[in-house]
């Protein structure tokens, strides 16, 4: 028996997400369907992470164990062949059966999209935030060093979450702006549900001038989700890549 | 009466170009649709570059004449509440009535994009030509001091053109890679139909080493389009910029 880690990139806009519900599509679904056309199998597949709806990937990382003598490079090519076209496999490798694509992450780094023009756009419609009046960059760069470190971040977390502690380690952070699109990029040890999208939204907040970088400790120590910001809308999120120790 | 010059964003995938066809979806039906839901007039629109199917616009131009008393700015806005998804308008603004944004242009800029990648694109699969193997980047910016310059382009022009010049003056031409993805930048005085594609499919022969740099005056020199390189596919190409004098 073999373990394959598969690097995969996906547009989330016609999906409920990576993992598999009834009757509503995901990616978890169609990667164990394109699985099943070469295997004939029932194989299933775990991600390092579970994306919401609508959020996109370009470096998820998922692992699945098989029978089926195949190079271990050649799965990408024979997955490509039977998903859709909004999903992708970069990359397939051989790894020790042990590694499993959640439990043996060490980090993952996500990266937000924000666009900042008077118009809507054609091109980003799927894949920003669009909002219409400019933000104080410096203000949401000052806020930054109070979310680094390892916290509590019960104040950003989603709801329905079945995790059992609310402790990160974000260990990069970093805003930019080319021309309209902002991008925010955040690493972290883990991530709970909804984070980086709660974080977003508290960060707009701050570029309001409805925040002050300084509240943030505040926020952090409340643990309670309603004294962060909103959650920033899902189609500006993208899971850039899962990071693991040396092997 | 008040001419308005319209910058435009849109995704090309899902139209059969700028152009009106009978029975088939495109972007100039689109826009005189949605003024028409503002005026309750026909009003005809033109566009400085008639963009083919799947080829996509980061900066297109269109003008119209209306006698609505609509402020200038105001109908990007009163556009894009009527205008699908897929295609928006950036800017909105009022020029002399003697403005036409094709006969007025002195200039464009086009942008083609290409993957370079062993696998397929999930975000990319409508915006880049995908091809697997490498490109000698070299080679293809040695080609670019041939093309540059005013010359009869004939060896460039595509099919059922009505043009009745083929002499262009390319000003610039530049291309660099950013991870798999290569770029390359074009900008002339016009551009003949299907031209920037033309060229691409030549400089990707000389990337493969199928051609040499030094092969371009002959092909130039020839006239014939059977000299040149195939036409690249349309989903790699964006009308970035229409330039216009100084009013």
């Amino acid at each position: 028996m073999s373990t394959i880690k598969l690097t995969l990139e996906y547009e989330g806009t016609a999906y409920a997400g990576w993992q598999r519900q009834p009757n509503r599509p995901t990616i978890q679904e169609q990667v164990e369907l394109a699985l099943f056309q070469i295997t004939q199998e029932n194989i299933p597949v775990v991600a390092a992470g579970r994306t919401d709806a609508g959020v996109h990937a370009l470096g998820q990382v998922a692992s699945f164990h098989s029978e089926k003598l195949l190079a271990p490079s050649k799965w990408a090519h024979a997955l490509n062949r039977y998903l859709p076209k909004d999903i992708a496999v970069l990359k397939s490798e051989e790894v020790e059966t042990s590694f499993h694509a959640r439990y043996s992450a060490i980090g993952k780094r996500y990266e937000y999209h924000i666009r900042l023009h008077a118009c809507r756009s054609a091109l980003e419609r799927n894949r920003a935030w669009h909002l219409r009046s400019a933000l104080d960059l410096g203000l949401m760069q000052q806020t930054i060093p109070y979310l680094l470190g390892t916290h509590d971040y019960s104040s950003f977390e989603g709801p329905r979450s079945d995790t059992k502690t609310q402790i990160c380690s974000i260990s990069h952070m970093a805003i930019h702006q080319q021309e309209s699109l902002l991008i925010m990029q955040i690493e972290a040890d883990r991530f709970l549900k909804q984070m980086v999208r709660a974080i977003v939204g508290t960060l707009v907040e701050v570029g309001r001038k409805r925040r002050h970088p300084h509240e943030l400790p505040s926020i952090i120590q409340a643990r309670d989700r309603r004294t962060a910001g909103e959650t920033a809308p899902p189609q500006g999120l993208y899971l850039v890549e899962v990071l693991y120790g040396i092997r």
